[in-house]
């Protein structure tokens, strides 16, 4: 009988109710459950297949909820939703009103610590378990946690500290030897000989005071449960290192880790990926970077590439196939991959620095302390900036426009579609005397022919899309082509010029004076935040100026904004074309009537 | 003779061409200079006291400043800096128009790689030996690090990239078991153990594949010169464990290494400090947040203290000898701080997670993806806000209003005083459903009846501290106080409003509107960038509520300040009282005559 088990599974005390040959059966059932849904309504795969066995094991064990169970990012998470309660909603995980992708706090008890970003388990579970150690609460703090993110700083300040603190932490390292792309760095060499029994002396993780055990075999459900019940006894910090293979179960997965760590639809029973129709569309921003970063830099032997632990996601591994020795993925090393591009320009090479937006905030210091106070020519391309979509909160790209507004010597650009993109990457190239940060969004553009031959970019300079004669609308990046359609979808396209000021920093003065002159009103539009972005340098242009125009702000309140497509978010926001319009008429009726 | 040997060295080369018996006796000298100008001249003393062999061994070996030798953090690298050409001008050392008291880029091509915050030296070393590897450049590339500093996050992500990246790099561990305060944690005790030749089998270096070596005596100046010439010749990542003294050569210094991290002045022979003359002083910020902490923890068990690294700095280590269980330094690890205040917030204790505004950029991620989204109620007490004089650029905390402001949920309070100080701790430890940051400066307050019983602060009010006619002048913080003497300087105070605002976010909107409506011109004042701040706060209430008076925006332009005191500072920065009466009088000059 299908999920003759998991459809009488709606908590965990359900599951401890059951002998260890239903769990077996129950593993089965939930593997099934999750290739199932996620064959139709798409998320992330592998990691969640991997960690099957451990999580029934985990909740079987474990006095969840009152035991505090924190996931590490929480792609591997959705077995744990599904046995805590969500199973009849799993189908709804991360669209617009759904459940989230991630554990979220506000979504269920069992979700005691809301996650996204990488490596912060450890230090949150230490939390836990010193507040219970003060209260006297004898429990149990469970962080679980991957190879590929073990292996980042934070994850390591957080063992340092648990080493010492005495605490009733068990950290259970998940060695799949994959994140999203395969791993890297010296802690993975480590512990790939740890597997071979290669690794003769070291342990790593007793020499930082950990009780270490293991390596087990992941996928042994009564050897984990019998391990994890040992584990109980055993007082202060102690990791678990647990084998598991991500995509555990679907052969295609497993044989293709990386395609299937988020796989969109696919056929459940074979595996076989949705045919997807792509030749018709333009490129993805990703691809332009990937591709012309490999053009250039097959020109100019001094560029470099750098991603931390994205080389597929940012296209970069385009480069890390052709030029190997010029690409770096240093694993999920935001910090170190900043301060890394800083070292390497001071001896005149050319670093492009491709970090996820949302992720530039693990390197916010390094940014100012080590590449913009020296002035280095770093060049940062922040991939996903602005809506992400499903990701949701976590994930979103919308602060990188306010927290790098305030950085003194830093440019920053965003392109409005690939033409500029590539351009500016060219333009960069070539040589400049300052750090620079290019943004630019997740997916698609909107133009074919964009490998065009290439031309410079004026620094500083904004440019005119459709002159107008009573409002302008200045936009920065992607979503210029939103205003555009909003002022095609208008009767009063006459009135409405629009500017793309390409520049955040530093300002088109020359052009904010001439719009300023001619215009009866403007308004900025950007997909960040308003406090500290676009529309912010706008209000302070014009007050230094003494310009007293009305000037309507839009771009993304002063609140996290949820999941969805980012069609969906668009609309929820008033940043999609037919709201922009109506904003912009709203604008032009004001004018006609105050 | 005095300096026999050190007067005739103007630069490493000359250096080389000694015998090693003149080398100790160099030594010798180099130690007595430092102590010398530092007992005057003030500084950081007892790291440079400790590496004085050191750096001599350091530049005798390696062809600098063609090999590439990066200081991490900086404190110890007076005598590098003497040692190379600027032993004449190294009395100017922190001064304003001086040397820095770090390396600097543009100081010296001997400085390869400017520092000030910790753990950034293996990264760029790194970065500099990938890009030597790719010229075909046959150099060496040396970091020189703490054992407080290579605890941190930032330094493991570094390792781990190096332990795999077959680059000429030499990791110099520097290990006194000590930071600013002694060090603490797993790795510390580590190599604690190593040290006492406890640690029988894991060798953390190793595991990480560094080639490893010593640890060996790093006051032994030819057992220095003969490891360093071995590891020339020695391929790929390697690792050289040197034990030192932090003060050697200073009795007190080495008696007292905290109070002489940075003693202020001291008698050079006999290492007695100064007199201080602090009983008519009204407190510290760091003392009104150390003793208030103590007193409200005595009295509430859930309230927890966190510093990273900083407990002398930040006075939380009245706690930690108060209330031993329930205050933590966590070492250098502000990104791990943060999300382990997430944790303990999670279980309803309330922590104050204290760290210096210019160190929480390496937490920003934290604040936003661990704290802000999930809306715990974690209470930030932002030390070092604002200017912080002699560490200059790498240490001013000017960006923390920007950064923070555009972070939904968060509450952002600066008190004007050591009153308001504890009277927010206070509010916040009776519950708070959000999170809030407090942020105050470095030094002395003006108010000496600080102790009052306490009251509660209303959150996202204002106050005002003085009526006026004409100019609202609108600040935030402690330089209010500031606007305060430049009021009571002027001829017009009967025309000058002076408002506090207390709150960068949520704002004052009544007081706001009162404020617009009455006067006819308003001035924002802060001691943090513009752009972000108080005064694009303020020019986004104007805007959206269609206030068309002018607004005098005043703070710190989108430059580096460089180092001075504070007063020099806040003078050439036009934040002195003086400068700031000059500019309400020309506003209000203007009214009259627009």
């Amino acid at each position: 009988m299908k999920n003759g088990l998991l459809s009488h599974i709606n908590s965990p005390q359900d599951l401890r109710n059951l002998k260890h040959d239903d769990l077996i059966e129950l593993a089965k059932e939930l593997r099934h459950f999750i290739i199932d849904v996620v064959a139709t309504k798409e998320g992330h795969l592998g990691a969640s297949l991997g960690v099957v066995e451990l999580t029934i094991a985990l909740h079987y064990v474990f006095n969840t909820p009152k035991d505090l169970l924190v996931w590490d990012v929480g792609h591997q998470a959705y077995g744990h939703k599904i046995l805590t309660g969500r199973r009849d909603v799993f189908s709804t995980n991360r669209q617009l009103g759904g459940i989230s992708g991630f554990p979220k706090r506000d979504e269920s008890e069992y979700d005691t610590f809301g996650v996204g970003h990488s490596s912060t388990s450890i230090s949150a579970a230490l939390g836990m378990a010193i507040v219970s150690k003060l209260k006297g609460d004898i429990k149990h703090h469970i962080a679980v946690i991957g190879d590929a993110s073990i292996a980042s700083g934070m994850a390591f300040e957080g063992m340092n500290h648990a080493g010492v603190a005495n605490a009733n932490l068990l950290v259970i390292l998940n060695d799949n030897a994959i994140g999203i792309d395969p791993s890297v760095g010296a802690l993975k060499q480590y512990l790939t000989n740890v597997k071979n029994g290669t690794q003769k002396r070291e342990n790593i993780f007793e020499a930082l005071n950990f009780n270490y055990s293991g390596p087990i075999d992941g996928h042994d459900l009564p050897k984990l449960i019998s391990e994890l019940k040992r584990l109980k006894s055993v007082d202060g910090p102690k990791l678990l290192h647990v084998i598991t293979t991500k995509g555990k179960g679907l052969k295609s997965a497993e044989d293709n880790q990386v395609t299937y760590h988020a796989p969109g639809k696919f056929n459940a029973a074979t595996g076989e990926l949705a045919p997807k129709n792509n030749q018709d569309l333009p490129p993805k921003y990703q691809d332009v970077f990937g591709e012309t970063i490999v053009e250039l830099a097959l020109q100019n032997e001094r560029i470099i590439g750098i991603t931390p632990a994205m080389p597929t996601g940012s296209s970069l591994k385009y480069m890390m196939e052709t030029i190997p020795d010029r690409a770096f993925d240093v694993g999920i090393a935001e910090q170190h991959a900043v301060t890394l591009a800083a070292g390497m320009a001071t001896q005149g090479f050319i670093p492009f620095c491709n970090i996820y937006s949302t992720f530039l905030q693990r390197a916010y210091d390094q940014v100012i302390h080590d590449v913009a106070l020296q002035n280095l020519p770093v060049i940062f391309c922040l991939d996903r900036a602005g809506l992400v979509g499903q990701d949701g909160a976590t994930h979103h790209g919308v602060f990188d426009l306010a927290y790098l507004n305030c950085i003194p010597n830093l440019v920053i650009f965003a392109p409005k579609d690939a033409i500029a993109l590539r351009n500016m990457m060219y333009t960069a190239q070539l040589g400049i005397d300052f750090p620079l940060a290019i943004r630019y969004p997740r997916g698609r553009g909107h133009v074919f022919n964009w490998k065009e031959p290439f031309s410079t970019i004026k620094i500083g300079k904004g440019q005119c899309l459709k002159d107008g004669r009573r409002i302008a609308v200045i936009s920065i990046g992607t979503i210029g082509n939103t205003v555009s359609d909003a002022i095609a979808l208008s009767d009063l396209k006459d009135d409405i010029g629009h500017y793309d000021i390409q520049f955040l920093k530093p300002l088109d003065e020359e052009l904010l004076h001439t719009l300023f002159s001619k215009y009866e009103v403007i308004m900025t539009i950007e997909d960040g935040t308003v406090m500290g972005g676009l529309g912010s340098s706008i209000l302070n242009f014009a007050n230094k100026n003494n310009y007293q125009k009305h000037i309507a702000v839009h771009g993304i309140k002063d609140e996290f904004i949820g999941q969805g497509t980012i069609d969906e978010l668009k609309k929820l926001l008033d940043l999609d074309a037919i709201s922009i319009q109506t904003r912009i008429e709203e604008l032009i009726f004001f004018l006609d009537h105050r």
